[in-house]
């Protein structure tokens, strides 16, 4: 089994070796091969996705991804800005399934901005599709306005779309995945203003007929952001488009007050998978040692299960995370009044001691 | 000064009756006339917004809105259905500048999902700009698919768009607005991936430079969301796109608590507007004369002082809500121990008292 590892900018590096610890405590064998991406790879090499990097991720079973980007990147022309990198990756892999769970952890319900009777024991998985929508449509640009309200004038513009098939396969993963939950899949669309998302939501309901154990709910994105602030517990799979789901599962992640704390799994169709931490690359702290790295060990263990076919091994490693907390060490990111302040290093060989 | 009124479906027509008592007991001659929209209009003349209606709006200096939607259109063509009416009303009469304040009301603290610390004293004013974007952007509609991973599929797809004088006025409405306030501007795009949206954010700069006593801030769309939910006081005025500010109004909408307080107002070029609570027309009470008519209430306040040149008459209107939550009224919605439940009509006649 090989993986290949991207440690990335900013905090990337730090957290990554800390997951890379705790795999090699677990002695399964793991061939793992570093390569630079995102700014680290553009200052390396003139690009935030070499074409070596690239290489290396689609020979590999799985990637472990640390984080990418820096404001001292932001005046580089768009293609050669690190977040290209990931784009990148999910285009060339074809990386459609995007898992980003929002659990709020027992010991960490008091970091939420909520009040804790409605994040305790919280628990969605949002399943964003990753390679189509707005992201890659084609045509996008700048032009003249032929419509709108001023017809000649300088424009740019996008295209939005899905295709039959994008859907239907999305929708399977994400009934799929809830039938190994509460069996609740919420389908998250704007089908009242958006052809994209009418076909979106008529294919969702087909799909759904090979599904009838798992009840369907189809609900406005605009109703959604608001539903995930008033009662985040209702939901409990949520499948969406590539924008929503950018703006969902960030909103999501953060109800949890521990986005320190959440991994986040991009596969393809051959279950080959993308595996990183669902925060950023917090180039603030970059350096300082201080950086939570839990999230990375988790999207580790979620690479276990999911591409490595080693789901005991995924079992011990979020056991171990569990372990740490119960011990009362924190980063600072989580810490609060009674417990352990520790650091990046410190909280990776707490992890290894838990195994 | 001519008001058109549409009280539209669901409880539409309830909470617009009490604003039009605040309106008349405040003996300003105005003249109203009211016409149906929505589901009432499709079932009364066959269209959600028939041709009369629209000419009544057309002609009027501003328009009394109540809401529009019941689940018993979901099944009508698209162009049919009650939403239809509110998009056509925006476009048709060029209603491009939506101002969404999110208002959390020292008494009704307790009702936010959020902890009291973070939403006490919370005032936000979205700006979302309501007539371009992918809502109307064209071509739209269904295709072969030529690009993406199933070229030749079936695929559905929309035109995402701005043109330069379209960013240019929304960004001027929103930079005079908080100039009246604490100066803070947050321009939320997604310029990191989407032609539009860096067109957006390089002419908010330019625009900016005739502000310079405006503190300008860019902030990613889905870091928007997230930071809302984390410190929502952070923000002052906030300017973005149809699509955006459709999903992040609803989300600081919610984060108050009180979604059943908070008016809004869409603005053209001539100050003509249409003034509309926030929240749906909530057919499951209907009729039921339980309904809060405080935001279509501060919505008439809007009115006045946007389009109608009376800003003593709105902070008069403003002043009497303030003050019969001091007195413990409340509709169910906001209702919390210790307080008076009141229906629809016993808070309208309150605020009727008040004034
Ligand atoms: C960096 C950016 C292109 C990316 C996205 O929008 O998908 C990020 O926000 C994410 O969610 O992984
Ligand atoms: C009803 C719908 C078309 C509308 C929109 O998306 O703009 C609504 O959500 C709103 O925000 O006024």
């Amino acid at each position: 089994m090989k993986i290949a590892v991207l440690p990335g900018d900013g905090i990337g590096p730090e957290i990554v070796a800390e997951a890379i610890k705790v795999l090699a405590a677990l002695e399964l064998g793991l061939e793992m091969e570093s390569a630079p991406v995102g700014g680290a790879a553009y200052e390396a090499a003139g690009h935030p996705l070499p074409e070596a990097t690239l290489k290396l991720a689609q020979g590999a079973d799985a990637i472990l991804f640390g984080a990418v980007g820096d404001w001292k990147y932001d005046t580089l022309d768009r293609p050669l800005r690190p977040e290209q990198a990931i784009l990148g990756l999910r285009k060339r892999l074809g990386l459609f399934a995007n898992f980003r769970p929002a659990i709020c952890y027992e010991q960490l319900v008091g970091a939420s901005s909520l009040k804790p009777e409605l994040v305790a024991g919280l628990d969605i998985l949002i399943i964003r599709e990753l390679t189509g929508d707005i992201y890659f449509g084609q045509p996008r640009g700048r032009r003249q306005a032929t419509d709108g309200h001023f017809p000649g004038a300088d424009e740019a513009f996008d295209t939005m779309r899905y295709s039959r098939p994008e859907v239907e396969r999305i929708a399977r993963v994400a009934f799929e995945a809830a039938r190994k939950r509460s069996k609740r899949v919420t389908s998250v669309d704007k089908a009242n203003v958006l052809e994209t998302f009418q076909f979106w939501k008529d294919i969702v309901t087909e799909v759904h007929k090979d599904y009838p154990d798992v009840e369907l709910q189809h609900m406005y994105v605009d109703n959604a952001a608001m539903q995930l602030v008033k009662a985040p517990k209702a939901f409990d799979v949520i499948v969406t488009g590539n924008m929503f789901g950018d703006i969902l599962s960030d909103e999501a992640s953060m109800l949890t007050g521990s986005i320190g704390m959440l991994p986040s799994a991009s596969l393809n169709d051959k279950k080959q998978g993308l595996y990183e931490p669902s925060h950023g690359s917090a180039p603030d702290i970059a350096g300082k040692g201080v950086a939570n790295p839990l999230a990375t060990i988790l999207s580790a263990a979620m690479m276990l299960r999911f591409s490595l076919g080693q789901p005991q091994a995924a079992d011990r490693i979020e056991a171990a995370v569990k372990a740490v907390l119960a011990q009362g060490l924190r980063t600072p990111d989580i810490h609060s009044e009674g417990t352990t302040r520790v650091g990046t290093v410190q909280m990776g060989d707490a992890v290894v001691r838990a195994l």
